[in-house]
């Protein structure tokens, strides 16, 4: 079973990484990196690069499509290239999945047309517009889409996943593996119960994000 | 305000960036990969690979050192290079942060005599012998040491670091902002409580890992 998760510049590292984590772990699973280039390609704080050790010509098709999200989803939305290669992955593809904004990517590429998809809540109504209808779930399944809210939500997405792709034993054996039992210092509720003005400060801070990530590279 | 993540052979990568997600957000951070080499080094699955831009010759202190597990923990153990580079660092630490198994190089730094620290569930012993009192806490802070549980625990602790660097409400606008509220598919009770043959299976599979680690690399 393949595994091809996108890399891009500018993503946002904790959205690859939960769900790696996880699916590269259900037995016969086959992961690799893949990005328009081969090399390092720089998260989104440019404090850490990850390496993509397959560009978009060496993957033809694929079994999972898994596709992250972060500030550098805005540019990547505008990369035709990368929108085709994600458009020629679907046509195979048994799962697509997205993690975050990663599913603006998605939408982009046509796939979200009719579908129920959960996002980053910042991006709902961005993800709306490419015709899904937008659950405030922490992962959800329509069919062979998988979708996850941000960041974080790459572990729970990834666990979800692993049940299927295997069997809930394995998922349950994979979240003993890597610790799963959280237990956040500042509480549980959910985003959307978190104060306005702190809401509205971290989208400020987001947005400036996106603008810093055109002007600096890589910290090496 | 330094922050040193050490990679080494054969880390588990939500180790790695469970916490830099969360700790290099923190204003004033300026987070590091550090390695004995400069370049690519490989995750434990073999299938995901991090870039070190710094060497250890390059960091002579820091502000926080920040060790994480995995596999490879083994041989790193019998760097000595890496040890004394470990020890090196601890003589300026303001604050040193293990997750999982990499206390135990905490420890074999001498950095764990009469203290209380958590670590992975399988690795208890071990870290023991190093003179560490262990509680089963997801996370704990002793003095200067923060050390959290396995893998995903590496958010927690991140976390509750970045309160004490910072504040409790910076820390929570990281946590809306990785959207950490999680939801584990399949219930969410300590490690301690599942089941002894899941437990024992998986035991084995990381030993089986530790010898998987000397026959290959990062798959490319």
């Amino acid at each position: 079973v393949r595994l091809s998760i996108l890399l891009f510049d500018g993503y946002t590292a904790l959205d690859v990484v939960g769900g790696y984590e996880v699916l590269s772990r259900v037995p016969q699973v086959e992961t690799e990196l893949v990005a328009s280039r081969k090399g390092v390609i720089a998260a989104d704080t440019r404090r850490l690069g990850m390496t993509a050790y397959r560009d978009f010509s060496e993957v033809n098709s694929t079994d999972i499509l898994y596709v992250p999200g972060g500030p550098g989803v805005e540019a990547a939305l505008k990369d035709e290239r990368l929108i085709a290669w994600v458009q020629q992955m679907y046509v195979f593809s048994k799962w697509n999945v997205s993690v975050c904004n990663g599913a603006a990517i998605l939408g982009e590429a046509g796939i979200l047309k009719g579908k129920v998809a959960t996002t980053n809540w910042g991006w709902r109504d961005k993800v709306a517009q490419y015709g899904a209808t937008i659950t405030k779930a922490r992962y959800h399944r329509d069919g062979n889409l998988v979708t996850g809210a941000g960041v974080s939500a790459s572990i729970d997405t990834g666990l979800f996943l692993a049940s299927l792709l295997a069997s809930e034993q394995v998922a349950r054996t994979i979240q003993l593996g890597i610790e799963y039992y959280p237990d956040p210092p500042f509480g549980n509720s959910s985003a959307d119960e978190q104060p306005l003005p702190m809401r509205e400060a971290l989208l400020k801070f987001e947005k400036k994000s996106i603008g810093m990530l055109k002007q600096t590279k890589l910290a090496c």
